[in-house]
C-alpha cells in the first residue's frame, strides 16, 4: 500500500520530468504493463516500449506543465491532477487544461493513467 | 453521444446544486444505475434512492463548492474538475481538495463518478 505522500510525489515527478525533458525519467514512474489513455476516449497504450515512445515524443512538443491545484490523493491507490500543458506548435503557443488520473500497484508504479482534455480545453 | 459543452455544463450544474443545498437537482443529474466512489478506495454507492440519501447528508454538511479550475473534457464520454469543498463542523470551517471524475450515457446523465482525495487533502 503507498501513502498519499508517495503517490503525490510520483506525480510530481511527472511534473518535473516534462519540465526537464527527461522521458527516461517519467516512463521510470510507470510499471511494465502500464496502460495509458491520453486523452480518454483515444486509443491506450501499453506497455514500456510504448510508454518510452509516447513521452519521448510528448517532451519533444511540450514547453512546460503547470499544476493548476495542489495535487489530491484519495482513500485507495489513485491520485489526481488539474495541470496545464504549454506547447510550442511551429513557434506559435497553445495550451491545454488537463486532469490525470494515476493508479498504482503496491511497489508505487503507475498501472494506469487517465487523462482528461478535449478539443474545448486547448487554447 | 455528448457533447462536451453538455458534459461540462452538467458538472457546473453538480456545483450549483450543492450551492443551492439542492439535493434533489443533484441526484437528477445520475442515471437510475449510477454508481459513485466518494472517496476512490471507499465502498461504492449504488442507485437512486441511495444517491439522493447520499447528497442530502451532502449538502447538509457542505457550505459551498468552488472550481479550482476549468472543467476539463475529454474524447469519449467523461468530464473531470477540480474544486474545493469547504464545509462547516460545528462552526468550524473545513476546506477539502477533491478531483470528480464523471462518465456519461448516451442519455446526458451520470452513470459513474469517482472523487479524489484523501486524508491529507482536508484542511
Amino acid at each position: 500500500m503507498n501513502t498519499q505522500s508517495e503517490m503525490k510525489s510520483v506525480l510530481q515527478k511527472y511534473i518535473d520530468g516534462f519540465n526537464n525533458k527527461d522521458s527516461d525519467a517519467i516512463t521510470s514512474l510507470f510499471a511494465d504493463s502500464a496502460r495509458i489513455e491520453d486523452p480518454v476516449g483515444s486509443e491506450p497504450i501499453e506497455g514500456k516500449d510504448n510508454i518510452l515512445a509516447f513521452y519521448q515524443k510528448g517532451v519533444s512538443m511540450v514547453e512546460k506543465l503547470e499544476l493548476a491545484a495542489p495535487i489530491r490523493g484519495s482513500h485507495g491507490n489513485s491520485a489526481a491532477m488539474a495541470f496545464i500543458i504549454t506547447m510550442n506548435m511551429d513557434g506559435k503557443p497553445m495550451q491545454i487544461n488537463a486532469i490525470d488520473v494515476m493508479t498504482f500497484n503496491d511497489s508505487g508504479k503507475i498501472v494506469d493513467m487517465k487523462a482528461y482534455w478535449g478539443v474545448e480545453d486547448i487554447k
